[in-house]
């Protein structure tokens, strides 16, 4: 099915508009939180769901992970649950990615059949294969599913990154062969190169060339600067189609996020603001803020004042620093809220900007916040 | 301040109706979910808060843990945060407890002057004395506080429940004549004196002598049959006066909490719900649930068929079994909410029950699920 993008405001080459997935339409720009085995951690998907903005803004499309899905409980035992969003209790547009991320993290054994791993849940030996990937996925029914692609660290040889683009290009074709749900999963093809421009267009016209139903920037976010990041994400967003969607994976720090936006990418995911969440660290307007120091053990304020999200309605700095501090549960679940509010409230803002012409302004403005040197 | 009951419907010595304290109205009967240490374990309050039913019926009282408060984060911490509801973030009634219970399963050195124990924090000695527990308690400023008892185990020789009875009428005096925080906090005396029926009913009459805002029944659930503990009650209940809340602590299994209804028992407060939860023990209709057990691994069903709550609304046990499995903390989460939630159904089917003059058939319902050999 193919991922059609509504196009509404410009801003330069941002762009705001939706989605139309199988589940329904995802506003733009847009970021995903990461169910990473059915559920954002220490979060229930109902609550997830409950955060909406005054502006009735929330998350519309949830990540979930198809390489802890696959080893736990199983992708057929997914299926027989009634597929991932009756498995997750999520009911709006979801997304899977290929495993691939995850895989080449445990340095496997690449052949151009496949990636040949180690379980990190029992040590057992799996291949993931294009097809396999592709199988998985259908198996967990999201209303997108994502190719197998291959990730290189970076910095990496000029060949290996070559090599790379050349295995990522015949696995999509084996992908695209192997398909058989056409009707309500959308199949994304991703772009590598590393920070190559030559090499991130050619990938990127290569894997357009293939005609999927959207398309990703993946490969980034690995290691290298954000100014060696950006020109390469220019090159591959110059060649993807306008009227599908432009997703850049694994990238989610704020000034990545607007100046990617302002490059004409649509969608995002990160593990980064829940993660930090659950270690005590807090996204907010004045930058991150670690509440397990002992300054805001007397300290009655809210997170963030002014912040109108349920944790920073609720409770004060004092109570989170101490329930961090007796190791309760509870703090990563309203530590995780806070951010994830934080992080729609930074899409509304980016799409308000887009709206009103002013997207430069904003940049300016997070960039002074979260990167005291500004890109290049 | 006096904790007035106005009684509503009865049933036999059953009775609805409901308690004023400084910050509302709570309905009766009804049960106290813990918040052990600022919060309900792995669930943020204002989820808690969100609970309830289609009757608009929800946790109206919560109870918090002196004995955590006072060492972490400590009392003045609490109370320079603007107290215990602040802190907490729930706005509505709360109590908390004297910290005795915890102090004395620490086995303390108890002397007449207090009882001196080592933190389970850090192993710092401390000497809990009545008037330390009025202090405490009134810096954390619940709308009611409990005078610090001395709770023997059962079974103990006479002369040690005795001995009990009598140190708990000396500690109330001193807590009467310690406390300050008149104008907006309840102080409820304990009745002690074991399973012995005369030593239960002249330690109500001595307690309620002092002229308490409201009665707790102590000592109860710490090892004795219910057939031993049911008579007890009676004898306390007898002579407790009818205007006042009278409140049976640490009892929480359903048919306790049906069979000391019948006897005129009107507040209760357990951990097992959560805790049980915690450990993917769901209370059901149909009795106990282990959601850890294999065979619900492909089960698309709800925890309970027809149950409202928001785990089963949302939620399938194929998933809630996979999440406990991986150790994601959201399934403490969603199981929490459920137990409690099927609390609230509990005591709503008791409230339904005293208005219809059927107790005695719900009485019977709940002991064929949850004990198949009916109390004495």
């Amino acid at each position: 099915m193919i991922a059609e993008f509504t196009s509404g405001a410009r801003d330069g080459s941002a762009r705001a508009g939706s989605v139309r997935l199988a589940r329904g339409e995802v506003a733009t720009p847009g970021f995903m939180p990461v169910a990473t085995r059915g559920t954002v951690r220490a979060l229930p998907t109902h609550v997830l769901a409950g955060l909406r903005t005054a502006n009735d803004a929330g998350f519309d499309l949830l990540l979930s992970n198809t390489y802890h899905l696959m080893l736990r409980p199983g992708a057929e035992a997914v299926a027989e649950l009634g597929g991932l969003h009756a498995f997750t209790g999520w009911d709006g547009p979801m997304l899977t990615d290929s495993g691939g991320y995850q895989v080449f993290s445990l340095e496997p054994r690449v052949t151009d059949e496949g990636a040949e791993f180690a379980s990190t849940y029992d040590g057992s030996r799996h291949l993931l294969t294009p097809e396999l990937a592709v199988q998985v996925q259908e198996l967990l029914g999201a209303d997108v599913q994502m190719v197998l692609d291959v990730c290189p660290p970076l910095p990496s040889s000029r060949e290996v990154l070559e090599r790379a683009v050349d295995t990522t290009e015949a696995w999509a074709r084996r992908a695209l062969r192997a398909r058989t749900r056409l009707g309500d999963q959308s199949l994304f093809g991703i772009v590598q190169g590393g920070v190559d421009i030559g090499l991130r267009a050619q990938a990127a016209e290569r894997t357009v060339a293939l005609g999927f139903d959207g398309s990703a920037i993946g490969g980034l976010s690995v290691g290298e600067s954000r100014a060696e990041m950006l020109p390469a994400i220019e090159a591959a967003v110059a060649v993807l189609p306008e009227d599908r969607p432009r997703y850049l994976m694994g990238v989610g720090d704020p000034v990545s996020i607007v100046e990617a936006v302002a490059r004409g990418i649509d969608l995002f995911y990160c593990v980064l603001p829940t993660r930090l969440a659950r270690h005590g660290t807090l996204l907010t307007d004045g930058g991150r803020l670690n509440i397990t120091r002992a300054e805001f053990a007397r300290d009655p304020g809210p997170i963030q004042a002014g912040c109108t999200c349920p944790s920073c309605t609720h409770y004060e700095r004092g109570l989170l620093r101490h329930l961090a501090a007796v190791d309760e549960p509870a703090a990563a679940t309203i530590c995780t809220i806070h951010n994830l509010w934080w992080m729609l409230q930074l899409i509304e803002r980016i799409r308000t900007a887009i709206g009103e012409g002013r997207l430069t302004a904003l940049r300016a403005e997070v960039a002074a916040v979260w990167d005291p040197s500004p890109p290049g």
